[in-house]
């Protein structure tokens, strides 16, 4: 006969911690404590098994299939834990609760019962037991609320209040009470009647008072629990299969508010903030669990170290410690010991830092709950280190422990705790770029620079961002603005200089001289502080905390480099970016976009000029001028990442970004190049575009101005001859971009190789060189085979690649995707984490055709997603050779990917 | 041995018509005329395979390996024609002509060479035995001018002009000579001297006088010409494969021009402009082929009846005619009467139109040349219906001779054949909607339909149309735009009507009162022409005549339901268009676009009140206004197309599309709807799409705001139950447009179910409906089976799957397609046909992959393409079960599709 419920308590248990898929996550773990002879409230299990039953047979055949095994185990329960279900003569009732529990954590998805086993002979007896008339009342009363509305199915109709609510607000009005601590024993014993009344009138039946009908009843509507619209949503989203089922766990419930001897506490096995390998976590004499949550009284330190530290924090005497806030270490030094020992020894068990909970009911330890505890990152890398140093874990398991989003933390400036737990919120908008930042406010690229250079701190604030303002996105700490996504250029930019940004901040309004925001306007030299990484705006100055980055960094980047497969490159499109991401572990660079570089300084002048030139002559004239320049460019980059791939894109943008908008900047433009207004204006209208994502850009311009290429082609290889010859080793990959036939790589290619064999035969030197593409429009993957034959290496641009594929402008798509996320038509967005089902598709079909027809073909990715975990751990499995991605996601990158080739 | 030389001549020949791979096809003529009987100068054919062996083992191996059998071959040629090559004795020298001949024509890529064998005894010789010593120099000249470029590459240098011409334009210009003809005999022979020394001085060698060596550098010639920079670019354009190779073609001249008892002529076995069964021609006495082109005389008719409607046509009296212009017939009735026979024995042998070249050398007829003629669709419709009755040919072969693109011609207006060859042709645009029309031009839509209802015919000319000059499109004879593509708007609603449509007129400048355009200047009033076949713009009024269809185009859409699998659905958006498609074979509509319907007269004004809502309500407010009018709307399209599906595509254009752009209509608009200018402008800027065709738009509408698919839904569920009330059989089909991923399906698909339920239970009655979907986002594609789960049917939307797949915006990417195209990037427009490659790879998957998740679901194609021949038999191929395309393109999708079927 096949087993359906499995007991524990005192120290034995039926099931095991790799029961996960019969007892569910919490049931496997709570048998597991009791073998390892970790005091848990006695209780059982009924299996995952029982659920899927539950859904075809329906409940009165369940019942009846549990019914002896389930009779057994609740008289293990009463032996184990010396107490009676139901009233039984004289002895301490047992109640019990009644929790869902799934393979995986489904939080807040299913129904919990608490304190069943109450009814009317039970309170008096919990009333005498425990000396406290008002806690058994509450617990009455707070178990018809749950029960009636879990099991029994009273609620609030439309429109109305809750009915319980309104029976607790009326009595706390009509007696002054602010707070239910209030509520008297006998008010309770009011309102517990009139609770079994509010049912009877809702359910129209009485509510049960056996305890037995109590049990049957919770367990089916936990049941029924997994069947809610909302459970299904939950796992549709999360990819839980229906099958899986849930298991229910029966638990006597303990109480910690049963006196001065009772208390209860959380605790933590290592500091989860420093990861200093220290004991540490609160406790509450006489209290609840909700109690320690709820802020009323201040929680005590349990350690004395700790309780000694707080003091100091708090600037308390350490008399007037010892008297009010003793640790429970001095309290109750027995169960101090107990707890202390238990600690280390689900510690030692689990193999990493426990997040404990427990109860002392009437001086007895009993551990409630243990889980790995959620650190910061420091305290997740420094943990790691330990552990593998104690020699609790191995290299790989210390790697695996890393989430590699959490580094950040280690890269980036955070705010100072104290300061940031008093600022202001003034508006959230996107983590486009993590960190914190501080500064007075600059309204357009030219004052951040002057301000900056007065020696302020600047937050450049922005409507949105563009390559005109790149000198102060330089200048400034942080960069706010009001429009643009996770992939705008605000956030792509700031990303790659580690500069925190966050934008489309809601409900604020910028202009040319202010920013208006929560009904206030800053100007300009008003402070203002930004969160990168949460996306929170604070009004004023809020001091922030330099990052430093120890050896426990490095060990973890040593870790990642002893695992991985699959290398990480940087995108950088200077010297300096190239050098920082050679520090963090970059081999190479993925993506060098040359356009950035015209917008520096003059050198706009030298392009502009090149646009209003009205033929290939004129072009050729204007490109001369710029060709000394790229070539510089190139040099300084291929020399900072010498003896590494440099993959160069050439000029992407459409042409109109080059050239500006506004009719002052036109006459500027007019004047300067010597031009009359009209042929300015005139040139920007007629490259004006309805859709510029899709217009005339990428390699469209280097086929309709073949002379363009030439020009960036003979600066890279001019560069590169001459770093040859001065005895570097540099090795740069010409990528043509937005490439949909292999005809338009075709042609470019054939540029390119045709200007490197001159300029090689000038120079009279031979250098190596590859010619490749990128893959970011739909047809390009989908003919992978026929560019293959002629591309050397592709590199994914998901960016764009998601874009196409999708039907998506990422400049616009902030009108609907949040709406999207929040309706659950889509998990993410789908700019942040590469989209596996579509546009991995897409990718994974160009790399098969691409193999077939180059089988060593060199293969990356260099699109946003390239920093991202999820899409790095994807990249890996479809066998990329690498990812680029900005500067300060390469330890991130480089984390995933050694954690990729592990799983 | 293989044979590498195959002769005809004299009623024989080694070869045949159906050896095309290997004599060519031009070579397998040649030898099929002999055969049947056909007097054709003799020669011989040099196969295919030697080309190949040409470009392996080079020039002297090749004629090594041919020596014998040439030589033999040029015996026999001199036999048959009683010439002598070279100069033997007295003969009459046997001249040759040399020509390449390809296994499928290449027009204009490779060389030839004629009057070979001329050499200063030849020419001497034939000047004798013609009588004409200016003829035989000429001829000299000619062949060392042809000889010196195509075979010793003497040609201009750069920045010079021709040397040979230089030479002719100097005599003429000493002598005072205006034509060629007036060059004398003795000019000639100086000319042939200094012609000589031309070739001397800039090929380095002399001209070869012996006539064996001029053979073997012509031969050898004209297979270097199948590697030249040119042919091997329209090899690769029109697929034709390097390893075909070319024939040559070797072949003894005739000449028309040696006295009043020779002549040459054209002639066709029936009327080409109307497909009347009447032999047919024009010829010259004492000329050459080039003489009835140049135009310098008159050419005279071949037909006795057809001498006399010419000079009925142009005022000439019977014994002018008869004197001046008698037809062949007259002139040399022997001659006539074989060429009659041999026009009827050639048609019934190629069971087709014969276009036919012919000699009459010293009185006896050579036959140059047979091909199948080309026609007027009118003449293709009538030609077919005859030689199926004539029991020609069968039904299939009727039907495949059908151009389908032709069969436009037929269905709109075409410029009268004598005003047209009188008018100026100011500027040549796309050809975006077939037809011709002529009328005064009107530059605001208000206008236009001012001026159509005084009785005017106007062509409307703006920049660009939008949604908002429908009713000026409606009043016009046809739409002149300075902008946009193939698939901008002007030209898609054009073809939707019928009209004609010149779009991007090549330098024309629009504004709102004048066109200006080849430096001229036109106002409203003024008339202009234009041809949207061709794409050509006529100055001033240019007769048209109005089309009509007869009994025989009836009997083509007869054909091709006879033979076709796949049925042909209209894009239509009225009850008048669906009418008019209907009449034309349409079975039913396979895209209505609920958003055309918005802009009609009071509509718009409800819609931009929805627009502008607040919230929720105040769109469902708006809304219930305009459910009346949709509803009224769906009505009169379902009953229109009574008992066939109809798609209705749900709202897809992003919402800024129906508000206006200038300050004045904004203006109106807050007035009109009583409202503050702020709020409009606001709302205006707040829908700013940077790339609207990735914005928020198609169903993310109906996600972002439920109640415009419910509004929707409502409208078309109950005029279906309206109509069926009324004993009629509507069919909707419910489509959502620009899907991504299954759960946006999934969430529209709910809301129209639960609306229809809704309706349905309110009127009482049950009806049929589906609800599918359109596949125009690349990723809905690569998720079909996903998305057939849910979706009935799939509508692939070519126009956006183009888009996106190519990352092409239609309305910019004429700034770079042009050029592709002329590079060879690109075949052909993808929006035009569809890339089978690409876009059509994700087509194939979605089929597949929507057929494994649901195999019925129906499947069918609503782009532009689905009125596009090659298209269409791409959809034929890939299994979908119809396509949709505007009415006036249902008969030639009709036809295609029956070909596709028979193919």
């Amino acid at each position: 006969m096949t087993k359906h419920v499995y007991t524990f308590g005192a120290g034995s248990a039926e099931g095991k911690a790799d029961m996960k898929n019969l007892l569910g996550g919490k049931g496997a773990n709570l048998a597991e404590m009791n073998l390892i002879g970790v005091p848990v409230p006695a209780g059982f299990t009924i299996t995952t098994e029982v659920c899927t039953a539950y859904n075809k047979l329906g409940q009165d055949a369940v019942i009846e299939m549990l019914k002896a095994e389930v009779e057994k185990a609740v008289t293990d329960t009463e032996v184990a834990m010396n107490a009676k279900f139901g009233t039984k003569g004289e002895a301490f009732p047992l109640m019990l609760s009644v929790r869902s529990g799934a393979r995986v954590s489904m939080p807040g998805m299913m129904n919990t019962v608490l304190n069943l086993g109450m009814n009317d002979d039970a309170v008096k007896i919990l009333a005498e037991k425990s000396g406290n008339e008002q806690f058994a009342y509450d617990s009455y009363r707070r178990f018809i609320q749950m029960y009636g509305n879990v099991v029994m199915g009273v609620e609030a109709e439309e429109g109305e209040y809750d009915p319980f609510e309104e029976v607790m607000d009326r009595i706390k009005e009509e007696n002054g009470y602010k707070i239910d601590a209030e509520i008297t024993a006998e008010n309770l014993k009011a309102i517990v009647e009139e609770f079994k009344a509010i049912v009877k009138d809702k359910a129209g039946r009485e509510f049960p008072t056996n305890p037995w009908d109590q049990l049957w009843g919770s367990v089916c509507a936990v049941f029924d629990s997994w069947n809610t619209p909302r459970a299904i949503l939950y796992r549709q989203k999360e990819q839980i299969s229906e099958e899986w089922g849930t298991a229910v766990n029966v638990q006597a419930m303990v109480y910690g508010n049963m006196g001065d001897n009772s208390g209860t506490g959380v605790c933590f096995s290592r500091d989860a903030a420093t990861g200093e390998d220290q004991f540490n976590g609160e406790y509450l004499i006489n209290a609840q669990g909700e109690d320690v949550v709820a802020g009323v009284r201040t929680p005590q330190e349990i350690t004395l170290i700790g309780s000694r530290r707080w003091a100091e924090r708090n600037g308390t005497s350490e008399d007037n410690r010892k008297a009010k806030f003793p640790s429970l270490e001095e309290a109750m030094p027995k169960v101090y010991k107990e707890l202390d020992e238990i600690q280390q020894k689900l510690e030692d068990h689990y193999k990493d830092m426990q997040d404990m909970e427990f109860t002392i009911q009437d001086g007895k330890l009993w551990m409630l709950q243990t889980r790995n505890g959620k650190r910061t990152g420091a305290a997740m890398v420094k943990m790691a280190v330990d552990m593998l140093d104690e020699g609790m874990i191995d290299e790989k398991t210390a790697l695996m422990r890393q989430e590699p989003n959490k580094l950040d933390e280690l890269l980036h400036p955070v705010f100072d705790l104290a300061a940031i737990a008093k600022a202001t919120v003034l508006s959230k908008g996107l983590p486009a770029s993590p960190g914190a930042a501080t500064g007075v406010c600059a309204f357009t690229a030219a004052r951040a620079v002057e301000l900056a250079e007065a020696g302020n701190k600047v937050i450049l604030v922005r409507r949105e961002t563009s390559p005109e303002d790149l000198a102060g996105m330089y200048a400034a700490e942080g960069i706010l603005t009001e429009r643009g996504g996770m992939t705008s250029h605000a956030a792509v930019v700031a990303r790659g200089m580690g500069k925190c940004c966050v934008s489309s901040a809601a409900g604020i309004t910028v202009s040319m001289t202010s920013l208006k925001i929560a009904g206030k306007e800053y100007g300009e030299g008003d402070f203002i502080s930004l969160n990168g990484t949460t996306g929170e705006v604070y009004e004023g100055k809020v001091d922030t905390i330099t990052a430093t980055l120890d050896g426990d960094f490095g060990k973890v980047m040593q870790w990642a480099e002893n695992n991985t497969r699959m290398y990480v490159r940087t995108n950088a499109d200077s010297p300096a970016d190239a050098e920082t991401a050679r520090e963090f572990g970059a081999k190479g660079i993925g993506l060098c976009r040359t356009e950035h570089m015209f917008f520096e300084g003059d050198r706009i002048w030298k392009m502009r000029e090149m646009i209003l030139a009205e033929d290939t002559a004129g072009r050729k004239e204007a490109l001369k001028k710029l060709l000394p320049i790229q070539r510089e460019d190139f040099y300084g980059i291929l020399k900072a990442m010498d003896g590494f791939g440099v993959t160069i894109r050439l000029l992407d943008p459409p042409l109109h970004e080059f050239t500006p908008n506004d009719l002052d900047s036109q006459k500027e433009m007019a004047e300067k190049l010597g031009v009359p207004l009209a042929e300015v204006t005139e040139k920007v209208e007629a490259l004006h575009e309805f859709n510029p994502m899709l217009g005339h850009r990428g390699c469209r311009l280097g086929n309709t101005y073949p002379e363009i290429t030439e020009t960036q082609a003979r600066a890279i290889i001019e560069a590169t001859c001459d770093l040859k010859k001065e005895g570097f080793d540099p090795k740069p990959e010409i990528m043509v971009p937005l490439i949909g036939t292999v005809q338009e790589f075709k042609l470019q290619e054939e540029i390119i190789r045709s200007v490197a064999a001159d300029v090689m035969a000038e120079k009279g030197i031979e250098v190596d060189y590859m010619v490749g593409t990128m893959i970011e429009i739909p047809r390009a993957a989908l003919t992978a085979n026929e560019v293959a034959k002629h591309a050397e290496f592709f590199s994914f641009g998901t960016n764009d690649l998601t874009q196409m594929t999708f039907g998506y402008s990422r400049d616009d798509a902030a009108k609907f995707l949040p709406i999207y996320i929040e309706k659950g038509i889509l998990k993410q967005d789908p700019f942040l984490a590469l989209d596996q089902v579509g546009v991995g598709e897409l990718v994974k079909f160009a790399v098969d055709r691409g193999r077939s027809s180059r089988p060593d073909i060199k293969l990356g990715i260099c699109g946003e997603h390239g920093g991202e975990p999820s899409s790095v751990e994807f990249c890996h499995r479809t066998g990329l050779d690498y990812v680029s991605c900005s500067p300060f996601r390469v330890p991130i990158a480089r984390v995933a990917a050694a954690q990729a080739n592990i799983r």
